[in-house]
């Protein structure tokens, strides 16, 4: 035993709490557990709360220290407290005449599935049952009391099986010819204890334990051993919960709300959890327990409908909400029985809440000046904020859901089905709503995705091409929908035996995954004025920029009403997959030679120029940086036959050289091939098609009076040579263009990199020597740090988070001990070398609240995320800032 | 002008060199440039040299400080210097009667190319050239020299294009009715001389220069300038040649051994340049320049026959032979010239040759105490041992060559084209010696490798699958013959418009790529006594521990042979290739339950444990670490319609399910997908039989009294949690063998891992804490780091190698900026929480001497590499110990 457990196994081991006093305090959950922390605290603020005490969870270490046996002593010190109970309720712990009824129930410091939860009606025995009855004027009462004591505990604490009590009851009530427990009268409930009495013996060698004490200790070693269970350890190896002595074990005084019709029992937030409004909200039910609110075999009444029952009880109740808020500065969520016209809470917690009500809730309580803007910022969970911005299916609608994927982008969407890019713009045109529904979606299916109301897939993650672009535009999207089998040519859906055509519509819910059958209403988003009140205190208290990943000008619009200030990635590839533009883009990549090249990317030229023309305008005065083209060239070219004859005869190739460019082009591991800066390098005349866009439409813009702020940013750099070569060539390329179009003006266009490679941020201090700034490429560098393939992890990373090898998608939240590493590191060696070198993200991750905050620890300038997500990072990267200067 | 530099320009700047004094040594590189100090060296060691002087490099740095002007002073100091030249030689610069000549040349300290070559018979002029007639009694020899004079000082000093001195020439030959240069007499070369004139005048602006120093200080000034021309600069920034001053100027005095039949001049290496054998080895002509040895168009004879021409001078240059090799203590590459009976030595440097002289002649030296044994060690190019351990083409014999690939595995190949693994066994079991030709190989082709004499490729890099198995296998392989056309289906290669079918015997030279036509004669492989003598120094020097990556018992055999101590890598899925092994490892793949895959692992089990048995026997006593399996299962199964039926067929599966399987185990990126621990996390029954098969063979071997010391590693970790997981089912498995087989030995198993992912490397603390070593799986760490795919590498690296991106191919030699810093953070990570924690590296550069080099000094333990590279290593390893402990 280590001096510091003997020390402790010295000192006082039971905290007492009641309204006439409390040793504990809210201060105290490392020793008396969050839950007796909480009860001590209620109890002195004079909240109404059952009397009762804590074991502390040194007791648990010293139990373990000592073999698993309870410390000496302690026996005698809950004696102690017993009594003191005693004489607080008036009652006796198995009395005979008016007994002393107990819960038990475990709690640590940190919550924790898995431990033991919790055993009532302790101290009720063959003999307090009698006094039970007596106290009670209700002999069924009394008898129910006990058999859910003797179930629980013999299944809880002594490990019996719940089958074999079950098993019981079955034959007793078949016996007495009922069907519900509720019908079974005193007679059978009396024969039901004999029978679990029985099952306990039989089971468990011994008898039911008559003496409460001994029901006592044996919950609380059941308590401390349920701390080192496989599934509890294992949740703390998973989340590294390092460093608690154990749990502690609250046993506090029973109270029935079934004792009649002056009883009863609710649950009520103080404020409304879902719009948020200052109202109290919740249901209550007379002469019941607390399990019967949950079961839906009654029907509760609303909260305010005491007023008329119980007019003192609901000013009391009233009261406690008061209380309660003041004293938390937090909605609560409570828990309370009325047992013979006495108010208890037995419980508050801070209360869930929607998006929609955690912003107006937030922003009244600094106006009620229960909190500060500060703790308001800090209180709203970030993603919550997409309820905000997004349509969402209308509360307690019917859904008939045929499946359930991956939420790969938020929001509600109702269409028929189409299963073909082409046949999506076709009903699009026609007025009619569509869900696109693939297998997978490929660039080509870019302006199909694009009418359509959602995106539907049955393969693919959330970071697959699907969800990103559908992110990218505030689109609804469910991928990975496996149980899904699309027929794309017979234009079925296949759901177990059923099936779904063009002619049924369906909706999908890209918060929760679903896939349902029929047209769910929907409701629409609202900008409520405290969202944007909030949203001003968040640009106030943030250091990290905001910007958005924007392709067109109508993203970034936008992004920019959603506050996001300048592009942080503007993507140039799917420029090219327009009607004409993909075909110059063919003919291109099916060119032998630079001279065939040019001529095609002639073709292409005007179209770029006026992409970016067009959201330098809707950005204008803020920065726009722009990436090089990045993916492999095979995926502008189509996979089958009948589309490559197509190209084929469409320019004049024969349809054997389109095949053997596919063919040449196809490789083996496309992520890790000849794409970003490679092709730049090798292809120097797509480097300089791009670049003379840029500069052409920059030139136009400033000429009509438009502030345009490209800065060009060049991907996949791992080498600091590619970055030396191609920023010559950037170089050469604007200064040929200010010739040509006679421009006097400055330019001061920065050129910077793709931190996206490994290699990229492990030799950052050579490559920041020729970088204006670094723009962190997080999906990338996530793939190639794991060597994982975010198109192909479908296979074992969903294993891997459920055998907890993996907490998080790391396409999802960064992860900070690997991707991380490099991003700090990168950091550090760029600006180490070059102080005032920009450093941004834009992956996946720049939307991600817990990102941002790691992001921001780094010394991150700017975030970029998609334009749905400005308002999220905005929010996430003010309470970084907060959190940080906390942390200072 | 820096503080230095104006010290240094008031310093010496020229440094005499001749027989009676020379002012300058060996050790003045940095200052006389590596050609200069050398003069100097051989002068001042009584080397008939002819006299001469060096201006120095800081000479060329104040010439660019002074803006491009020649110090003040210098002109004094160089005439100062060519008055003790023409004292010494009893010539005069520029005279009419016996005018002194001069060669200008450049020299660094480091050899660098681009910079300016050579200007000979500088010196001449109309008056001087009638001097050189009259003193040489030769008026055609005179001309000629000065018509070389105009050319050469016009082309190089004053940029005039060659093709306008060549036009002229041809004028004047068709005008005098002469073919070739030399057929041209003194009238015409009069004429010829008057017209280079002109071309001089017309093409500079001014007239030949007609003072000797004026043609002096514009050579000087060409030299200088030479340094900074872009060609120069790129390369020094290319090699990080970083700190020199500048070129230094070799001015020397013109020999001339065309000056009749007392003169002549030759060309000779101190011994054997191809077996190694001490005898003097080169050729001679007489009354001949330089040139004219080289150029082919008369026959030298040996160098031994000069005994019978000029006795005296022969002795006189076997004397110089020996001078040299006592002096430089190294083989020496010299020319010579006997100008009227006086013999000069114009240039001396280190001998190239053949691996096996270079061993030959490294162990006679120690013999002859001419150089200790650590200068032997670290004089053999470890990659030169290779021609000593594999057959190779006879020298000098006549070669066809049709393509040149890669060189992917070195050795020589003769054999008729099969085009599929089947026919390769099919015609290799009649005894037919065949090479197998693919466009790329897969594992399916393994037994197909495994019998043809040799492996070519058209697509596929140096460590593409065939490259690599080749390796392994120390088979010759050449990869990537892009200009050869397969077609596999029709059995024939074309090449530019020429069919070769399986009737052509064709031969393959994995050492320099070449593909040719025919059976070229072959010699073999000899170890000879100077080998064995060196491996045994080589061992007593090195500290890193050699092993093996090695799959079968003849491999392991091989590699032991060759002194490797253990197995590093012995991959199990090659093991899966046999013919009963495949339809088990298909049954398993195709398997839909964990039930059915058990029963076909249950088939596989008999086959791992004898393979795993004859492994231990022929490394017994040494450790054999075991990989896992970690190639995606897809690679087990066949991607045609045709197999995919018989496969069906034979296994009662229906054809639509093996489709349907194989199109779901497919892979958009299959390096970063389902593969290493992530087959074994989400099928821990692979695990079980593989650890099964392992441990049951060591205990058998064990009870026969053969050493068994398997080690298990676990592949592509990239989170310590997998490790744990995995480990804790590795124990128990053995833990299960053991009992079952009532074993009561010790076992003790160690149980590591691969650092091949980038996060592996990132957090190797973490993952140390439950690995027994660390093996660096180099190839995917290079894959990774970089973002390569080494499939696909074959479309951009080409022409980044030639763009100067990347210097080395990343697959052959160590990335040390960028991979190089994973490896060095993990072992610090790793044995900074566990000292003793066993590290070393099994990926290809395991045989790579520049990448030992790293890994000796990164603190490995051990390096593993193919059989044939074992020897390879274990000098390359006792080079880096040697080194190491000179740079401590």
């Amino acid at each position: 035993m280590s001096g510091r457990s003997k020390r402790m196994s010295a000192s006082k081991r039971v905290f007492y709490f009641s309204n006439a006093h409390s040793e504990g305090n809210r201060g105290m959950r490392e020793l008396l557990g969050s839950k007796g922390a909480n009860l001590a605290e209620m109890a002195s603020i004079g909240l109404p709360v059952p009397p009762g005490f804590t074991i502390t969870t040194t007791t648990c270490a010293d139990f373990y220290a000592n073999n698993e046996q309870l410390p000496v002593g302690l026996h005698d010190e809950i004696l102690r407290y017993i009594r003191r109970l005693e004489r607080e309720t008036g009652k006796r712990f198995g009395s005979e005449q008016n007994p002393l009824l107990l819960s038990v129930r475990s709690g640590a410091a940190v919550s924790m599935p898995g431990m033991m939860d919790t055993i009532l009606n302790l101290g009720l025995s063959d003999l307090a049952v009698v006094g039970l009855a007596s106290v009670s004027g209700n002999r069924r009462f009394a008898l129910d009391a006990y058999r859910r004591l003797i179930n629980m505990f013999g299944n809880v604490v002594m490990g019996v099986a719940h089958k074999h009590f079950e098993a019981e009851f079955n034959r007793i009530k078949r016996r007495f010819k009922v069907s519900l427990d509720s019908e079974l009268d005193a007679d059978g409930l009396e024969e039901l204890i004999q029978a679990y009495q029985q099952v306990y013996r039989k089971n468990t060698g011994e008898d039911f334990p008559q003496d409460p004490f001994d029901q006592l200790e044996k919950a609380i070693i059941a308590v401390f051993r349920s701390w080192n269970i496989p599934r509890a350890v294992a949740y703390r190896r998973i989340h590294e919960i390092f460093g608690l002595q154990g749990t502690a074990v609250n046993v506090q005084t029973m109270v029935f709300g079934n004792m009649g019709d002056d009883s009863g029992t609710g649950v009520a937030f103080t404020r409304d959890p879902t719009i948020g409004v200052n109202e109290f909200y919740g249901e209550f039910l007379i002469n019941a327990q607390g399990e019967d609110v949950v079961s839906g075999i009654r029907t509760p009444q609303p909260v305010v409908n005491m007023k008329n029952w119980k007019p003192e009880i609901y000013a009391q109740l009233l009261k406690a909400k008061q209380t309660l808020e003041r004293h938390y500065q937090e909605m609560q969520d409570i828990e309370f029985t009325i047992e013979r016209d006495k108010l208890y809470i037995l419980q508050t917690r801070t209360g869930k809440r929607t998006g929609t009500a955690a912003v107006k809730i937030a922003v009244d309580m600094v106006r009620e000046r229960l909190i500060n803007r500060k703790t308001a910022l800090l209180r709203v969970p970030p993603n919550d904020l997409n309820q905000l911005l997004l349509p969402s299916f209308a509360h307690h609608t019917k859904r008939e859901v045929l499946a359930t994927g991956l939420p790969a982008s938020p929001g509600a969407a109702s269409g028929y089905p189409v299963f073909t890019a082409d046949e999506a713009v076709e009903r699009a045109e026609a007025g009619v709503k569509v869900i696109l529904v693939r297998k997978e979606t490929s660039p080509e299916d870019i302006q199909g995705m694009n009418v359509a109301q959602g995106i539907l897939t049955s393969t693919g993650g959330t970071t697959s091409h699907a969800a990103v672009v559908a992110r990218g535009w505030g689109k609804c999207c469910v991928t990975g929908a496996g149980k899904l089998h699309i027929d794309e040519r017979r234009k079925t859906i296949t759901i177990q035996g059923r099936r779904i055509t063009g002619k049924d519509m369906i909706s999908i819910d890209g918060t929760s995954g679903e896939v349902m059958l029929g047209d769910i209403p929907k409701q629409p988003p609202s900008f409520s004025s405290e969202f944007l009140t909030l949203m001003e205190w968040a640009d106030k208290a943030r250091k990290l920029v905001i910007r958005t990943n924007a392709d067109t000008p109508a993203d970034a619009q936008v992004a920019r009403d959603f506050g996001a200030r300048g592009i942080g990635l503007c993507r140039t590839e799917h420029m090219f997959f327009g009607e004409n533009r993909i075909l110059a883009m063919r003919e291109m990549i099916l060119s032998e030679n630079e001279d065939s090249r040019r001529k095609a990317l002639k073709k292409l030229l005007p179209y770029q120029r006026r992409d970016f023309e067009g959201i330098f305008k809707a950005m204008q005065g803020l920065p726009v940086t722009i990436r090089l083209i990045d993916p492999p060239l095979h995926e502008f070219l189509p996979q089958d036959t009948h589309s490559q004859e197509v190209i084929a005869r469409g320019m004049g190739f024969t349809t054997a050289h389109v095949k053997r460019r596919v063919e040449q082009l196809h490789e083996v591991n496309p992520m890790l091939g000849h794409r970003g800066c490679r092709l730049t390098v090798t292809f120097p005349e797509i480097l300089e098609m791009q670049v003379t866009a840029i500069v052409e439409a920059a030139i136009n813009c400033r000429r009509k009076g438009i502030r345009a702020l490209p800065e060009i940013m060049i991907p996949l750099v791992g080498v600091d040579l590619e970055l030396v070569l191609l920023r010559e060539q950037v170089v050469a390329t604007i200064e040929q263009v200010r010739q040509k179009k006679k421009y006097r003006g400055k330019l001061d266009i920065p050129i910077g990199t793709m931190i996206e490679v490994p290699r990229a941020a492990l030799t950052a201090d050579r490559i920041a020597r020729h970088a204006d700034f670094f723009s962190f490429g997080t999906n990338d560098l996530t793939q190639m740090t794991f060597g994982y393939s975010r198109d192909d992890i479908g296979t074992f990373l969903p294993e891997y988070m459920a055998k907890g090898i993996i907490e998080k998608n790391p396409f999802t939240t960064l992860d900070n001990a690997g991707v991380g590493q490099l991003v700090v590191m990168a950091v550090q060696k760029g600006k180490g070398h070059k102080p005032h070198l920009k450093c941004g993200i834009c992956g996946e991750h720049g939307g991600d609240p817990e990102s941002i905050q790691f992001f921001a620890a780094a010394g991150l300038d700017y975030v970029s995320c998609s334009p749905f997500r400005v308002p999220v990072a905005r929010l996430a990267a003010a309470q970084a800032a907060l959190r940080n200067s906390q942390s200072k």
